[in-house]
């Protein structure tokens, strides 16, 4: 299923720059970057889980925000993208 | 029917802090900013059409991305968000 991960990390105070990569670096081992704070993760529900422990883990709960959103299997026709592209798979998403 | 607009304005170049703000203000209007940029509109198919007409014609493709995401109408138990949050509907969100 595809999870979808969007945060705001506060970096305006001490350890905020550490934990804005920590989240980055842990959604990467389970997705990719398709924007700057937006990561997509195919994952089965035990990696899922296991991903939102660990970002349940890193993050300030008083500073930082983090959102999921389960996309469920029948995902490709609910997603469009417009404009540049970094690294995410050209397969998964209509490009327009 | 819910639509997840995430965008990232690139603001390194001449007119894209006016552009960033012209994003932020026509989300605005269609919906709720759960996040910097990650807004969550809750529009008929019309205003939908209207809305990525707007964005598309604000955004520079060259530079910006934007994505939406459809989550059709049965969303409220597929997203679930932790930490701070400002102006979100309570309703329409599991906080944990």
């Amino acid at each position: 299923m595809l999870v979808l991960i969007t945060y705001d990390v506060n970096v305006t105070k001490a350890g905020g720059g550490a934990r804005l990569r920590k989240v980055a670096k842990t959604c990467e081992n389970y997705g990719i970057r398709v924007q700057n704070s937006v990561f997509e993760c195919n994952v089965d529900a035990s990696q899922a889980a296991l991903l939102k422990a660990s970002l349940l883990d890193i993050m300030d709960k008083d500073l930082d925000s983090i959102r999921f959103y389960y996309l469920g299997n029948n995902y490709k026709n609910k997603i469009e993208h417009y404009g540049i592209h970094s690294n995410f798979d050209m397969k998964e998403t209509i490009i327009l």
